[in-house]
C-alpha cells in the first residue's frame, strides 16, 4: 500500500468515528487545541524562528515574511480566537430538512451529515491550520492537511501540539487520533489527489495555477475557484450614479480579489456612460482595455468635452481580445466592451465568465429579472458591487472558500459546504411488499411534519 | 470543433436561455409534446415496429424485446401521461431558500437553479425519452439523450417529433431549439464525457457496467450508482420477528433491485438468530453464503433441532470473502457474517457497501442511534427494510436515479437533483467599501427573512 493510501485509509476510519461524535465533544477538543497552542506559544514561536531565518536567508520577499510571521501584532491571539469562535458556531451536522411520515411510526428524515474526508491544501500562512482543523473538526470531517513548505516547522510543531491533544483527550471526547494529518511534501498530495476511494472533497485555497493543476489531476470534487473573471453590465436604464459608485468600487476596492471586476459591459445607449469610464480612469487610476468600438466612442466624446488632451493615453489601451476578457488582471486593469441589450450582456458573460459573481447595473426590474435569471454564475447582482461575494458580507459566520463549481457548493461557502445529508428511515418493522407497488395494497401517507418541531 | 463539441455547445446555449424561461411555458411545451407524440402515435408505432423486427431478427431475448414493444398494453398511454404529470410538478426551479437582509435595501436570496446541461444515457425502452425530455424541460435544463441502440428506430422518431414540437413553439413559449437533443453512437457519448466545461453532469441509467466505465472516462459529475451492496445488520437486541420479516422482504422482493440486500451481518449474542436465516432460506429461498464460524454455528443449531436433515446442502455456502461482501448477487443468494457489535457491523459496512441503503433491525435506541450517525451511506435505516431506498416511497414524484455520490444528490433523486443554487443579491446602489472589513464603517445586519413569506 502506498503511503498516499494508508494516509487517505486512515482519514476515512477516523472521519468514520468523527461523525458519531456529538457536537459537544467535536467543540470541546476544539477548547482543548485552542487550550494547549496557547500554552505552548513558545515552542511555536522557535519554530516560527526557524521558517523566518530560512525564508529571510531565501531572500524571500517581504511581502510573504509578513505572512510567515505569526507572532506579528496580535496574529496568534487572533488564530486562538478563531478556534473558540468555530467550536461556538451551530453544529453543522445532524440538521432536519426534510421530515417525512411515510406511513404510521415510519417516518422519512433527511438530515445534514459530514462530508467524510477532507483534502485541504493551503497557502504558507501558518495560521491557516489551526483554522483548517477547527472548521475540519467541528463539521466532522477528518482532514488531510497540507501547507505551503515555507511554513514547514511552524506547521509540524503546531500538528505535533494539535495531534498530541486529540490523542490525549481521546478517551474522553471520542474524537480519534487521525482526524488530522499534516503531510508535507507535494509528492504525497499527487498520491493524496489520486485516493478518491477515501477522500471525499479537495479544498484547495492558493494561487489559480495551483488550483487549476488540481481540478486537472483529480477525479474528487473541488470546492474552489481558480479564476474570478466577475463582470458588471450597465443597462441603458442604469443609474448613473450607482453605476460610478459600483464600478468603482468593483475594480478598485480589492482589485486583486476574485470578486473584483475584470470586464465592465456597456450598453451605449445608457446616457453619457463615457462618464463611468472618466469616474474609473481618474477616481480610480483605472487602466480601461476598451474594444476599438468602445475606444473610438469615448475619445469621441472625451474630445466633444475638451477633455481629451488631460489624458495620459497609457489609461486607454486596445483591448486583446483573445485573453483579456478570459482571464484576471487582478490589477487596476479593466477590459471595456459595448452590448447592445441585457441578452448580449448575458450571452457574453455566460461565454467569458467564470460563474464567480456578475452584476447588472439599471433601473428597468425587466432587464433586472433578464439577468438575474439568465447569468449562470453563483452570484447574480442587482445594483450591488461584485465585492458583497464574501462569506462575511453573506453572514455565513465563516468562509471555507468560494467555490465556481457548479453543484454541491456554489460561491462563497461557509460550515454547509462540509456537508452532505443522509436519509434516515425510523420504523417498527415495516417492510416494502407490504405497500402497492411492490406487492401488498398499503398506501403511502407522505405527509410533511413541521422541521422546526423535530428532534432527533 | 468535434461534434461532441458541437453538441454541447448547442445544449449550453439552449440551457442558458431555457433557464430563463417560465415554469408556466416550461410546462406549456411539455403539453404540446404529450399532444403531438398523442397524435403521431402510428408513425411512432411504425418506427417501434421496424426496432421489434430487428431485434427478433438479432435473437433478442423475449424479455428484452417485450421492453422494446411501447405499444404493449397502456405502456405508451402511460408515457404520455408521464408527460402531463411532470409538467403538473410543483417548478423546482426559482425556490428561495434563504433570504437576508445584508442592509438596508441589501437582500440576499438562495434561490434554486438549473444545473445547465445534462448528458442522459439510459437503456433500450422507448418511454424512456418522453420521461427524460420532461424531466430535463421541467427542471430548466438541456438534456443530451442517448438510448440504447436496440430501440434507435423508435427514439428517432419520437425526437423528430419532440424537437418538431419545441421547433414549432418556440416563439410562444421561449423553450428554444436545442433544449433537447438525441444522440445515437457510443463516439459521440465518449467524446461527450469529454466536455466539462459545457456539459454540467451526466445521468447514466443503464447497468452496473456502463455507470462505472462513465465515471473512470468522465471529469464531469455523475448522478448515479454503479452498484447497490446494502447490509442489514441484526443487533444483539433485535426483534426477531422484525428481523425474519425485514431480511426477507430486503432480499427476496425484488433481488435484481439495487436496494436489495447483499450481506446480512448477525450479532451471534442475538438469541435464536439462526431462525432467521432458516427463514430466508425456507421461505424465501434464499441461497447463504455463510463465513466459516457462521456456518458452522448455524449448522450446529440445525443439528441440535433436528431439521439439519431436511437442508440441501446447496442452500448453505462457503461465502468467497475475497467477492461476496463486495459486490452485487443480484439474486435469491445472501452473503452472512456474524459481527461482536454495533461498531464492528459499521465498520464492516462502511469498508465493504457502496454507500447505498444500509439498515439496522434493533430495540435498542443507542444502537441504532450509534448505527444512524457512524454509516456513511445515502440511506440509513433502523428497523425498516432497504428496499424502501426509492424516490415514489420518498414521495419525490418522480425519480431522476439513485446516487451514490456523497456530495450533490444522494440516494433516490427527485427533480430536486437537477437543479443547483445561486445568489442573488438585490440592492439600490451597494458598494463594499462603505462596510466594515473593507474599508468603511457600516456594519451588515444580517437578518433572516421569512422565506414563506417572500416572492421574487
Amino acid at each position: 500500500m502506498s503511503s498516499s493510501e494508508q494516509i487517505a485509509k486512515n482519514a476515512r476510519r477516523a472521519g468514520n468515528v468523527l461523525k458519531t461524535i456529538s457536537d459537544k465533544n467535536r467543540s470541546n477538543v476544539l477548547y482543548k487545541i485552542h487550550d494547549e497552542l496557547k500554552k505552548n506559544a513558545s515552542t511555536i514561536e522557535k519554530a516560527n524562528q526557524l521558517d523566518l531565518e530560512a525564508a529571510i536567508t531565501s531572500g524571500l520577499s517581504p511581502s510573504l515574511i509578513k505572512r510567515l510571521d505569526l507572532f506579528k501584532g496580535d496574529k496568534f491571539d487572533t488564530m486562538l480566537q478563531g478556534i473558540k469562535d468555530v467550536a461556538d458556531l451551530e453544529d453543522p451536522v445532524g440538521k432536519v430538512k426534510i421530515a417525512r411520515q411515510l406511513d404510521e411510526d415510519l417516518i422519512l428524515y433527511q438530515v445534514t451529515a459530514p462530508v467524510g474526508v477532507l483534502l485541504v491544501i493551503f497557502e504558507s500562512r501558518p495560521e491557516v491550520i489551526a483554522n483548517i482543523t477547527a472548521l475540519a473538526i467541528k463539521s466532522g470531517n477528518a482532514g488531510i492537511l497540507k501547507g505551503g513548505k515555507e511554513s514547514v516547522n511552524t506547521f509540524r510543531e503546531m500538528a505535533r501540539i494539535i495531534n498530541g491533544t486529540i490523542s490525549r483527550y481521546e478517551a474522553e471526547t471520542g474524537v480519534p487520533v487521525g482526524s488530522v494529518q499534516l503531510i508535507e511534501t507535494r509528492e504525497d498530495v499527487s498520491g493524496l489527489l489520486l485516493q478518491d476511494e477515501y477522500i471525499d472533497l479537495v479544498v484547495p485555497r492558493g494561487s489559480n495555477a495551483l488550483v487549476r493543476q488540481i481540478k486537472a489531476n483529480t477525479k474528487i470534487p473541488v470546492l474552489g475557484h481558480a479564476d474570478g473573471i466577475c463582470s458588471v453590465y450597465l443597462d441603458d436604464e442604469a443609474d448613473l450614479e450607482k453605476a460610478k459608485r459600483i464600478t468603482l468600487d468593483a475594480k478598485t476596492n480589492y482589485p486583486a480579489g476574485c470578486n473584483a471586476m475584470e470586464t465592465l459591459l456597456i450598453n451605449p445607449k445608457l446616457p453619457n456612460w463615457w462618464r463611468v469610464l472618466d469616474h474609473l480612469s481618474r477616481k480610480g487610476d483605472v487602466v480601461l482595455h476598451l474594444t476599438k468600438d468602445a475606444k473610438e466612442a469615448y475619445i469621441q466624446k472625451l474630445k466633444e468635452e475638451g477633455t481629451f488632451d488631460d489624458f495620459s493615453s497609457t489609461k486607454i489601451v486596445d483591448v486583446d481580445e483573445s485573453k483579456d476578457f478570459d482571464g484576471e488582471f487582478l490589477s487596476l486593469d479593466c477590459a471595456v466592451k459595448f452590448v447592445s441589450s441585457t441578452k448580449e450582456a448575458i450571452e457574453h458573460i455566460n461565454l467569458h465568465s467564470s460563474k464567480h459573481t456578475d452584476a447588472i447595473v439599471t433601473e428597468n426590474e425587466q432587464h433586472a429579472e433578464l439577468f438575474l435569471k439568465g447569468i449562470d454564475s453563483s452570484g447574480v447582482y442587482w445594483n450591488a458591487s461584485t465585492r458583497f461575494a464574501d462569506g462575511f458580507r453573506y453572514g455565513f459566520g465563516t468562509e471555507v472558500g468560494i467555490s465556481t463549481s457548479k453543484i454541491h457548493a456554489r460561491g462563497p461557502v461557509g460550515l454547509d459546504g462540509l456537508v452532505t445529508y443522509q436519509y434516515q428511515l425510523r420504523g417498527t418493522g415495516q417492510v416494502a411488499s407490504d405497500y402497492l407497488g411492490a406487492g401488498g395494497k398499503k398506501a403511502f401517507v407522505h405527509k410533511d411534519l413541521d422541521i422546526t418541531k423535530v428532534t432527533l
